[in-house]
């Protein structure tokens, strides 16, 4: 199954997703048994991000050949960061480069679990069976930042920084996917989804050693590689089985770019 | 006007702070003007931390006492970095150590800002007139983790490493008190709150530069002193002018300490 927020009537609400239309829920799927209240064309939908998370973490150096590139450690235990919701759109939207962003502007490829179940001091069993459904994150980074602040907030964390979706997917073994980068149509990586140093049910066990997870709470699971975005380009991620989250990139100060 | 969050017939309910009664209200102040709803007897409240804020920034480095005593540079612009909800608890609340922390494990006193209005590219003047009120927090941290880790996922956000409250206060110069951290009774810290580098009014213009700050976002504006706590003692942070957080230390695992 596919579960996708989208904006309908000016509200944000669950969706069911078809292949013509999404069907709109009456609440969450991940904690409840939604009605089908009514529905939206899917071709003409406004995708939001397909949840909001009580807590948003991200791992950074999670795929071995992202690590070598970097001159980093292989890590040698899970270990996750964070982001912050003001930076998550949806589907379609645009990710806007703030006026004064020099450098490196990237785009970073992820796989994301969404939480389903309270989780503390889990089990790799239980962990993979609190995972609701997967959906696609773009980890847009500006790198000069990155490397002259103190904490991620403006590099990774600026409005708009981080698409998510374009839904969540309920049924697909996520680890066996490939996950592509397209520019304006272009390959510019593409990687094995699973080929990771520590998978999703390794951190959420060792986050659930010090910390409650939530229904809702996403992981994201880091990239093998990156490219550069300017605006104008239309960015895609594309994880098989999942969907593909496209977003046009545009300049602050410049709707028409 | 002092607003916390409390438990009631197992709800969470906003309320207003009275001489001797909560005043409970039928939604949150911060972005409406709620009725009274009914009240709980002020000395049997079961606070909850003042606000589940959508995003969780906390400055580090602040005060130029404590970045002297640590040996680190005196920062040449506001930078904040974020904390997790999961870790949020209120007042009287227990501070949880887990069973496997080793090393210092210690309390930061600090002043929290919480947001009102929405902002973006904010003037100082419309930050300061977007800040709905003061309340407190104890930025609880485990020092061997903090360093050995690459972010500060357990060290500054296991569960229970947050407090904060008891509630937000409206009516305050929160810039001209002075924090005093206790333990057991005796004090261990006493500064003047506003003896920041940067105060929160130049954080938030610096975060709207980049980033859609929202109604309930906290800013926790660093301390100059720590001290250290273990389990079975009582940790308090008062903020004249707000009110004393309150919080007992107790061991993972053993809720007799």
């Amino acid at each position: 199954m596919r579960y996708a927020r989208v904006s309908a009537g000016g509200r944000a609400m669950w969706g069911r997703v078809g292949e013509s239309e999404v069907e709109l829920l009456s609440g969450s799927p991940i904690e409840g048994d939604p009605q089908v209240v009514g529905s939206v064309r899917r071709d003409t939908a406004v995708w939001l991000p397909p949840v909001v998370p009580p807590v948003f973490y991200a791992v950074g150096f999670n795929y071995p050949r992202h690590i070598e590139h970097a001159g980093a450690a292989v890590p040698d235990r899970p270990e996750a960061g964070y982001r912050a919701n003001n930076a998550l759109t949806g589907h379609l939207s645009p990710i806007v480069r703030p006026a004064d962003v020099e450098g490196r502007f990237e785009a970073e490829p992820e796989l994301v679990a969404v939480v389903g179940r309270t989780l503390r001091h889990a089990t790799r069993e239980e962990a993979a069976e609190a995972v609701f459904g997967w959906t696609i994150g773009n980890d847009v980074s500006a790198r000069t930042w990155q490397h002259q602040d103190r904490s991620f907030w403006r590099s990774k964390n600026s409005d708009t920084f981080k698409p998510m979706g374009p839904w969540i997917e309920t049924d697909v073994d996520a680890l066996a996917q490939r996950t592509t980068l397209r520019v304006n149509g272009a390959e510019r990586a593409s990687f094995p989804t699973g080929d990771m140093v520590f998978d999703p049910f390794d951190h959420l066990v060792e986050i659930s050693r010090y910390i409650t997870l939530s229904p809702g709470d996403v992981l994201w699971m880091g990239a093998e590689s990156t490219c550069g975005i300017e605006p104008g380009d239309t960015v895609e991620v594309e994880i098989s089985g999942i969907g593909v989250l496209s977003n046009p990139v545009h300049l602050e100060g410049n709707h028409h770019s």
